[in-house]
């Protein structure tokens, strides 16, 4: 179910005007486009351009168009553990949704606060793969992968400060995490956290219709 | 098919007895095990109590018993890129085919001679899932990355010297794929890289059952 | 109750006679003595001069005499992640009884096995300080000060590889911790660990006459 | 005394509406609330809705409410080295006052003028913890801790230029310290120094009572 | 043919003025200037003196008088890997040309799309020096240097985000390419790169001449 | 006239056997053979298979055979700074030797002694690539392409202690150099500086006949 | 000669009026004031409340008052590598005039124009005390230790970009000098190195009166 | 007085034979010899040539011959922190005196336990030049400089585990000394700090014959 998706378009560096001209060729080929990294003032230029486009200021995304209904009932979880990380753990979910995977979000379950973790433990062991986001010292996704089966790919933020050195903290505790089951991407890379659990769903579903 | 399967040993700073009495419960327990990073030394004090265990000294492994035949033909690729990251490679590969997934071993074919990765694509593109090990600059996996879609796990090694610090190098270079779908595991954590593609593989098994 | 109390003699870089000259001195004035990092070679040159020396090779230190029985019934928690952590983790608890504290050890109560922690939160609850050991993501810590209200003395460990980097893995998690009530001494101190939960007992006793 | 203090508000990433909010809820509980990291213009929101409310730019706190008559006589020191580590020692020492606890401030008291520190050595031995606010090299909880016997809890600061690398210098020095009672937590984080001496002045009062 | 060449300015810490003041003794000297990391302001300065100045805001290049036509057939190549690496890439490329040495452009050749990089294999194996720019994981100069016989000027950039810390992650790679005949220049050093391929494309020429 | 060179054996991680096995077929091929890293027991194991076998333990290269007259008078100078980097400028040297270039030898002209530097100046600006060798402070090539035209490749060595951190100090100021013209390879990477210098002397040639 | 000497303020992190104050204050004591680090905007408030206050932009200090004519001929060298060490190079340079010793200034000095150098070898070596400002790649120290006989003082400075790391690379560099009678202070820390020097004067001047 | 010193011979890579010739050439031309960082191996080899030679095991130097008379009283104070770092201390102190200038030797000051130093202070008060040598965390020079008037040379030590990561966490200490009138030598350079306090001893003497 990989090929097909269209791209999602990484905004950083790119002026609003090369997102904007990207973006309708995305939709045109697929009638929807999801963009990351969008500032406010670019974003109001893409919502000029693109009267139905709906951005999100938290996550700084832009999303054009309807997104596919999900097939089965397989899901990824996107988690993360402090109020701080939304932004990077919506870039994951969105990712998710716009590529056609269906998402379960349980946002602010960080380890210091255990029992709201453990009150969703149901939700968590029902996901086909996991996306944990965290700065600061990063404990979540150990925690959760001695919780759960499924793959746990955890995506460190630069949320934190001092000795958090930019969210390097987060990425060696979760490099070292002693749960097995975890692999890494950068550091606020919530589109490849998102990109990652969407190819695992893949997987599951490709296999059945092969 | 995760749970039931036996632990793999993680024999470094376990004294050989500590060892060979956990290898005994899990022997009884499963009827096979399974231990990594085993010295020469270690090793030997195992071969004595286990007659029928197998000790491959590149991989500093000691397997003991029949792995399961795997079910269905789903298999994982485990690609390596230089002679010397033998060891890591194998760790992952042996920990697949451990905890009963199929593997295909494809080593030396680091990204200076690229004939030898393309000449093996069609193996590649049939994979569920890839473990891909290198140290150094660690490239292999952005070129693999750009040329499959399953879920393509980097295995950073500690091969190299000077520049490479350990093994920092190519643990960066993973970090920073530019192409999509690449996580990474702790540097020389073959059993790492191994055992979340077993997690995939075992996503299509499970989804098919249910 | 810190003055009075005899010094724990830091054995590392000191030959074993520099040792037993300072043991001697040490077990004249208080009947007890307490060596720390001694190796093997040295400890026999020990165990040699002072009969009644206990050496304990996994924690590597020498304890000679009696050690005070503990006033009152407030103890300190020694807790520690994984089996490898021992050593430090008994560092940390013989410092505390030889300076006259009373100690409860939970040893092996990693993260990715979150049951056991959970399963002695009564002794974590009545504990006046805990000393939380552990390598690789150093993540117990956190998990713990949000379960207690006493202070959390962190003790990152070195064990771990790759990116551990030596411990600075967990050294930076737990400066990182998103829990209240956590601070941290240099990787490996035990020692310290225990010398600063040793000083809550002590204020708390030290008020209490006063 | 821990339970029942309410929560000190962390202003950093959070917008003036939310924060006004959060601190809304904690005065209608407690009657008192107190905001760490508020930037000028978000303390400006701040004192238009809460028009009581007393910000201190140099530490960059809020506080609203009348703050605890702490009971006893036992007390904090909160001690810090140079002039432009007033912000962090500010912050730790509001959050003592907060929470319950007595503080005393010795500011300005840098290891390179040792008579300033020296002439209050009184007040130093007479504290039940210490919080040691520093900069640069970070040398002035190793001097105190030699010269006092409760616990030294170390923040070290962002001050400092070149090698100081944002704080390190400072951290690395504090972890490393050879006087015996020191713990450390993150660079600038004065609230957590705050917090871990208060623990331990509530140790002694709980300790009294039960 | 390196004598008589006329210095590149770097524009980085220059006031204006500076620049327009060596810009005019250059161009007096050899009839044509070139001045690197020029900010638009200080380009509109520049251009309002030059007025015959060309600017390129990407690469942050002014450039002033006729570049001079270079002998023979001789070229370098100058690839880069992503879009965003276009200003250091430029600022190789018109270094090469502002010397007097003949460049082949090839941008946006990264190797997660190996074939654009295959495509060109003629035009890179023709190349008497290549100057490869590349951020994120700096794989490029591996692949190409296994494909070609010239020497591989690796050039790192600071694109990139997270764990790039700023190009370090490429100029590791790059350091530790397994490939041979490639050396490496600082991060974000177009210049450089660009210098040091002239000097290649001088031997050749000087040679053949004497 | 790079195709058709034998390729050098790089000997760190291989067994004796398995450096004697590609000896054998490199020797068959074309005549000569030399492998870098070997120690001095391996290299024992080598002389009893090759008689006529050459080893150096100073810089711990084993050559077979005889190495081809260079054809012209161009040459490179393996120049290096200080004593102990005698073993990566021979590294260098041979390498260049036995892929059939032209070598001057510099050795011990570091620029605490500039005299020596300069009492070679005619040599230095005769040669057609300089490889230039140093630990510690690495400044050697800075200086050095400060006085010379033709491209010097540095080469960072892991001489030194404490603050060079195993060569990163010269590592980083020979990336930083201040003078035109010059490149980095990997630290102690004396193959990789020759082969480069080789290959600009390749480039001299080739043109001078095509 | 140190003592009666009036304090050099320290201007970075101090207020406009903070500065003033005290400025006023060591006017009052000792007829004339040193600031450094001052910016423009600080200096203008300076400047009206102390008229015949001079600023230099380019260095960022504001000095107020005669300066002492030095006793003697003893001199101390100033000597900066790049134009963009003026700022650090002039803080050294006044600091020393400031507290009464005579200087000479060699700047724009380089080891990659080593003529500049050689060409004022009897300055240099006329000198009592040296201070040696440099960025990038910090080789001036080492190349001028081994021309003369006295003590130098190594300042590195931030100037530079990508892997200089903030001046780290210059700062390794001068600790690791090959050349004997080097040591060094902090990044940018110009005062240092001046104030440093002064004490070397002050020891020959102090001496010859006792 | 520099001119005419016989140069201290660095051990550290020779093999004993290259050190004895080196010896045995500085013994001709000077009558005494001194060579650092020699193994008690190759100093047994040194001991049998060279039959009045004195070897310290604990600071790994020879020495040979008579050491000259200082002329004067002035004298360098070489100060150590703990009983570790006395190899290091030594080191500078024999360089002192080899080269002709008076020692006094303070070891064991460390700042837990300041008092041992302010016993001191008239010693340390009458010093033309202080070396003062400390591991850890390296406060001494910062609490040294703020009482004497003199140069003071830090040299940290690598002595420490942890976080002291190989004495850097004293480097950096040292290196943002918030005290005036300290400069750093490498990581265990006590050779560097005896030779920089001599260059300052000899400008006193030189100043006061001319
Ligand atoms: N936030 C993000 N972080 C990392 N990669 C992204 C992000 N958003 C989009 N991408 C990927 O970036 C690539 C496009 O990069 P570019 O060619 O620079 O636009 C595509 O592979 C995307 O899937
Ligand atoms: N300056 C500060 N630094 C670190 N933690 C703080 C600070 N101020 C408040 N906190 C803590 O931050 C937590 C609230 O975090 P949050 O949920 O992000 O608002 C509480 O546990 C506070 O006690
Ligand atoms: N000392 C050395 N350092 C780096 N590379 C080397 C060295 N010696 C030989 N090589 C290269 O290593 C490659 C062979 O590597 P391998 O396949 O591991 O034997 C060849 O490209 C050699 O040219
Ligand atoms: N322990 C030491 N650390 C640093 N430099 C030293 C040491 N001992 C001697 N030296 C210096 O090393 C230089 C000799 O170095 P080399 O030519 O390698 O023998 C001389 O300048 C000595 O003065
Ligand atoms: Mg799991
Ligand atoms: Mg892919
Ligand atoms: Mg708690
Ligand atoms: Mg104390
Ligand atoms: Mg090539
Ligand atoms: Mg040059
Ligand atoms: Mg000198
Ligand atoms: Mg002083």
């Amino acid at each position: 179910c990989r090929t097909g998706a269209p791209e999602v378009i990484f905004g950083e560096r790119k002026p609003a005007e090369q997102i904007a001209e990207i973006m309708a060729a995305v939709l045109h080929a697929s009638g929807r486009a999801l963009a990351t990294r969008v500032s406010g003032e670019k974003a109001a230029v893409l919502m000029e351009r693109f009267p139905d486009a709906r951005y999100d200021a938290g996550s700084r995304m832009v999303a054009v168009g309807e997104f596919p209904e999900p097939p089965g009932d397989a899901y990824a979880v996107v988690i993360s553990a402090g109020s701080s990380d939304y932004s990077v753990a919506e870039e994951a979910a969105l990712t998710l949704e716009f590529l056609g995977s269906r998402v379960q979000r349980l946002y602010d379950c960080g380890v210091a606060g255990l029992h709201r973790l453990l009150d969703r433990l149901d939700v968590l062991r029902g996901a086909s793969a996991i996306v944990a986001v965290a700065g600061m010292e990063g404990a979540l996704p150990s925690v959760l992968a001695g919780l759960v089966k499924c793959p746990v790919f955890a995506v460190p933020t630069s949320v934190g400060y001092g000795a958090s050195f930019g969210g390097l903290a987060a990425l060696l505790a979760m490099l070292n995490s002693c749960a097995n089951g975890v692999s890494v991407v950068n550091i606020d890379n919530g589109f490849g956290g998102g990109f990652n659990a969407h190819l695992v769903l893949c997987s599951m579903r490709g296999h059945r219709h092969s």
